[in-house]
């Protein structure tokens, strides 16, 4: 099923593009709705379209020769996976699945890299995007290198809060303690010691419900980055 | 010092462009000679140029609040850094130090930006080099999470090998242990250890003078990635 230029619009990379560009978008984008558990990509295989996720949540994970895998990212709305393999027609580096029932917008790789060999505009509204994308993965080995699992805990449970700026927060973790555990990049005996580490600086724990009590203090602790990005890419390209 | 057409086109992602596009890189193009441990560019400050490494090498660390800070790359000739941060005109995420001396290609964001918006294949080479960069910090993220310290310095070491399949190998270390400690994401110590883990298969140091004894046996403990991207950007960016 075509999306529509409405449903194209609303996600971020695209916002910018004129009409005639999401009408030759939306001519080599399908619709899909996929249950919970689904493989979407898989890695090594060749690139067969951008997926763009509109609603759900996906874990991509990467895994050893020996089977041992690990979830690189988990991707949640709007967002988009296997941009870089889809541009340069290299195999997908990461396995994709949904972690819950999901509804996706595929974008079909060899008509994408066509159209944007013609529309200078979608070249750099990619440029954008997979410039970002690789920030966030050079903020992720930055982490990897600097932070103990409890800090990496610490600065997701921050990432999480929707007010950064206030003292106290509460929610609920946004998917399971096995994929948090993996996302972190600690086993999941690990990330037990992790929160019972972070209750010193309050941290409480009942189930998926979180509360933060003391945010200064766990921010003392986890030592986020300062550095974010916007979340929007509601710059041109690279103009 | 302007650097010139026959220098510029040695340039990875600059190969395929053609002369004119050259002749307009060049203009905003400045050669620079610099000692070892000069600062190149610091993390949090907003971009001033696409940096390119023609000679030498340069260390990319990131630093916590804190000041602990850790090497995410070791950038070698003919590479580039800063790429993502110089299109998007937002803080550079990392700081950049010689660790010899070094020839450096700066070319001006500014400009770099204008010139892309303007120059549809300028754009999709960026693109494509973009996307490669995304690449490489996607696989150290899977490296980071699923092996030890152990085995990311025996891939290490296996990407050293001239041969890949050969049986031996032998070679100098192309960086101290200190910095090769930082890179792997391990304190020096940790790297000691990886270094006695790896004699039981076949590897045996003296200093910077490495010997791999049993290539396959190195490769059945450390799991290197099956999947390499190409070394050169030999295609046309997106097409």
């Amino acid at each position: 099923m075509q999306p529509g230029q409405a449903t194209l619009r609303a996600v971020p990379m695209f916002e910018r593009l004129d009409k005639a560009v999401l009408a030759e978008l939306d001519a080599i984008a399908d619709l899909r709705d996929v249950p919970q558990g689904q493989e979407l990509c898989r890695q090594g295989a060749m690139p067969t379209a951008l997926h763009v996720l509109l609603d759900g949540q996906v874990a991509l994970s990467g895994t050893a020769p020996d089977g041992t895998s690990a979830v690189v990212e988990v991707v949640r709305p709007i967002g988009h996976f296997v941009l870089a393999a889809a541009l340069t027609d290299l195999p997908y580096l990461m396995t994709g699945h949904s972690v819950m029932p999901s509804r996706l917008l595929l974008i079909e790789a060899v008509a994408l890299r066509e159209l944007v060999a013609r529309e200078a505009a979608l070249a750099r509204a990619m440029l954008r995007a997979q410039a970002l994308d690789y920030r966030v993965m050079v903020r992720q080995v930055r982490d990897l290198k600097l932070r103990s699992a409890a800090q990496r805990l610490g600065c997701y449970l921050l990432a999480l809060a929707t007010d950064p700026l206030a003292s106290t927060a509460e929610f609920r973790l946004p998917f399971d303690k096995g994929l948090l555990a993996a996302r972190l990049g600690c086993r999941q005996e690990n990330l037990s010691r992790a929160f019972a580490a972070l209750r010193a600086v309050g941290v409480e724990t009942h189930g998926a419900r979180i509360v933060l009590h003391d945010m200064a203090r766990l921010k003392a602790f986890s030592m986020p980055d300062e550095l974010a990005d916007p979340p929007l890419l509601t710059e041109d390209a690279a103009g």
